[in-house]
């Protein structure tokens, strides 16, 4: 097994567990962006969003909502992103599907914020055809 | 009604929809991080992930889950991120629960990228055992 999310899961190498049932599995990330940096996942193994089903992403997201309101609740958190990456060009560091929490604060620095600009209106149209044919 | 994600599940101001259901809507964003950048929404106003439930989430996710394969089959999508931001310190620009579906290429110079440093361990255990306490 060469999944280091996946030997996570199985207990063959340790971490901080916070949070475990029968499908999803939380732990506290050993390179935390913030105090409270959680990567959640499912036990099974699942490379990214593509290659997941809505069940399994249902159970994910259940996690993901009781991590959420336990940062809340035990660390005072009031804001935070929730980050799942998918593929190298968009930062995937592990090839097991996961969802960052990573708690927010003013001035943390970390940003994340957008350059917000007006798009090209008529390629923005046309990419949506494309996409509602594709669903 | 003053949320203007819900004006747009009401259809009272325009957007580019691209896929809707009972309960989700995902539209085009007007100004796109890339190419394909999309939000997905509840129709149900609410305003972060603190206060959705999981049955919200699961179906917001299912939509997540197609409009993510739509990308990769119509616009060649391959990489992505996902993000969904609460509160001001975390980026959140609309009170309305939605998760940004950002496609991603090589050298697209949007970052998110994170300076990965080890954390310090007693304090995130520390951290551990009061949110473990908290679920």
């Amino acid at each position: 097994m060469d999944c280091i999310f996946c030997r996570i899961a199985a207990g063959s190498i340790p971490a901080t567990k916070v949070y475990e049932d029968t499908h999803t599995l939380a732990f506290m990330d050993i390179n935390p962006v913030a105090l409270g940096h959680c990567p959640v996942i499912p036990k099974t193994h699942v490379a990214t969003l593509f290659e997941a089903d809505a069940a399994l992403l249902a159970q994910v997201m259940g996690t993901v909502h009781k991590l959420a309101l336990a940062l809340k609740s035990t660390l005072g958190v009031e804001a935070l992103n929730l980050l799942q990456n998918n593929g190298r060009a968009a930062f995937q560091s592990v090839d097991h599907l996961h969802f960052h929490l990573i708690p927010r604060q003013d001035g943390d620095g970390l940003g994340f914020g957008w350059r917000l600009k007006p798009g090209d209106l008529e390629q923005i149209q046309a990419a949506a055809a494309k996409i509602k044919g594709g669903i």
